[in-house]
């Protein structure tokens, strides 16, 4: 029952997106005071007026407006294996059910269940340097072998690297279509969108056969960043859907990541923007993941074959190469107990400048820590 | 009468500092402490004793400890046409004297008067990439020509291609040593040094003839910084003095600023950590001025042949890549007044994603510009 029930729930749901002059907003403030689509499409045409809305469109509800529409998209949808998961659903991403203007139904295709686990995005321009791809594999595969699902844009460049770095590590990927979930654009990744397919999903708000206009896009960026806990752009040029896919994903309270690259390269003209306007510069995966709540850091699990990016080298005290310094300083400090700088002064018999740059060499080596106000501590 | 007692105080702030077990920081508070350095070599040994001093220092300083090897130092000084600075002169630079730690003499080679200029430091590496060379010079070239003084370390790699944009821009340039002015390290650069000091300065607190230990080098970066109002690090591996530099920098209260680069590149390990903990981002010369106080601002003269880097670029608003969408935002705003980005969404009757891509696309061709609480004004 409650399948037919959410089966009606998810028909009307999409019959609603298809009333004309009533945009997305609307429909879901509807349901909202009516209390479920059906009950939208149960009223009179006055008591919709009184909701505030025109009498062409209150009058273009009651007449069932789009309900043939919608059952002919949900059996086609049907055929392909595809999802439709409308606002009301349990089945709902929760994170993109936060954002100010969320999609009044979902289509996807395969594993619909990667929808509500921790995801992170990767964008980029489609035209990237050497650098610009190989790092979006890295970062995306470091990130899928720790169990956060990538979701990009298959887009040709970098979002096709995010989605070909996740797929190698064995890790998730989702791709989120700005046209129908059964067009595959650009066609040259229809490969990769297959095997997305097997193990991912395919995701879009637009009707099954949309084709993919360019407005589509930046309007399918805000589901990208509105499903992740955060987005990474890798590379983008100064006009860029990827810059879009920031400012939006700024305005979903999400976190904004940029990779940092030469100034001198066109394609990382926009993230050294974004790193200026505030984004943080990510250079390991580490750095993503950092920026997370402790509940979702928990949950990510350590890959096994985890690579040393990022991760704290550890080093011989004794190894040639520590100056008598950097020894001094080393011992003036203790591993249970902060010292204050100008304890480290007096204790290692140095001058300020030697102290200070002996300081710092030797927490960029991993040995000791600082702490607030100025505070040293040796590590374990 | 001014010019020798000027030089008699040079000479005792010189003597000062030779006295065995009396440092940098405890002659200055002597100084302080008796009003000039004659007075503390007038004082008593129990004068001495009673401003904090250990007895044999005292006894150090009352048999004019220091004052021989000082008045030769002043003779050699001489013959090299190299002024001594002492602490206390109306010469000496304004922003040194406010760091922590100012040395208490400057040698001083070529044209002091520099070094009360606005001035910013560019450091790095000594194995730059072509990358960073190239990115040092420019960055020197395009801040020497508006009347920054670009100051540097003479170290081979970044710290050469800065003094040499600036010289090749007709700027000005001071090179900070780590050994006596008279003794020119690394010796393949002597040339360099002839260049500098022929227009710029060249400058140490080490005594003439001291020789380039390794030590000096973090002593003389406090200089570096210290005669700055910023500094810009362009390429820095893991173990780098540039990143002790920048430290010191930030304990001056002065700007640190970094040159990003590809993650991939050992050498922009440096500038992408410092972005990390808070360095200004630089990709053109104007984000290093932009930092400065408005009054420095106004004297930083245009220079003629301006480069059009990081300048607003203005664009025919009816090229044709103008899009509909971008056109309607475009009319909803107004040149004099902000428009709220509710009001947008109203008079452009586009759906808030087209809107917000619009707005944004139009920002960054310079059409527009956001001011704070989503308001948005058109660009005259």
């Amino acid at each position: 029952m409650a399948a037919v029930s959410n089966e009606v729930a998810g028909q009307l749901w999409l019959a609603l997106g298809r009333v004309e002059g009533l945009g997305v907003r609307s429909a879901q403030k509807l349901v909202e005071q009516f209390g479920s689509p059906e009950a939208v499409y149960g009223a009179s045409i006055s008591a919709l007026e009184a909701s505030g809305l025109a009498r062409g469109v209150a009058q273009r509800i009651r007449a069932r407006d789009g309900q043939q529409e919608a059952e002919r998209e949900l059996e086609a949808a049907e055929k392909l294996g595809c999802q439709v998961i409308p606002f009301g659903s349990a089945e709902y991403p929760p994170l993109l059910k936060q954002i100010a203007d969320p999609p009044l139904v979902l289509y996807v295709r395969g594993d619909a269940s990667l929808l509500a686990r921790h995801s992170v995005a990767i964008v980029g321009t489609r035209r990237p340097s050497a650098y610009g791809s190989s790092v979006a594999h890295k970062l995306a595969s470091d990130l899928g072998q720790r169990q956060m699902v990538i979701v990009s844009g298959l887009a040709r460049g970098i979002d096709s690297a995010a989605h070909r770095g996740a797929l190698e590590a064995n890790g998730k990927t989702v791709a989120v279509f700005g046209c129908g979930v059964d067009v595959i654009y650009p066609r040259d990744n229809k490969r990769l969108a297959e095997n997305i397919l097997s193990s991912g999903a395919l995701v879009s708000e637009f009707p099954l056969g949309t084709s993919p206009q360019p407005e589509n896009f930046p309007i399918r960026n805000r589901i990208i960043s509105g499903l992740s806990l955060g987005v990474v752009i890798v590379e983008a040029a100064e006009y860029s859907g990827s810059l879009i896919t920031a400012r939006l994903a700024s305005e979903q309270d999400r976190e904004v990541y940029a990779v940092p690259g030469n100034i001198t390269s066109p394609q990382s003209f926009g993230p050294n923007l974004l790193i200026k306007q505030g984004a943080k510069l990510v250079d390991n995966w580490m750095d993503v993941v950092e920026e997370f709540p402790a509940e979702v850091r928990a949950q990510l699990i350590p890959a096994v074959s985890a690579s040393s990016a990022g991760e704290a080298v550890t080093r011989s005290l004794f190894e040639p190469s520590l100056s008598g310094d950097q020894k001094a300083v080393y011992e003036a400090l203790r591993p249970d107990k902060a010292t204050f700088v100008d304890d480290v002064f007096t204790q290692a018999g140095l001058s300020q400048p030697r102290v200070l740059a002996a300081l710092l060499e030797l927490e960029m080596a991993g040995f000791i820590r600082q702490l607030p106000g100025k505070n040293f501590v040796r590590k374990l």
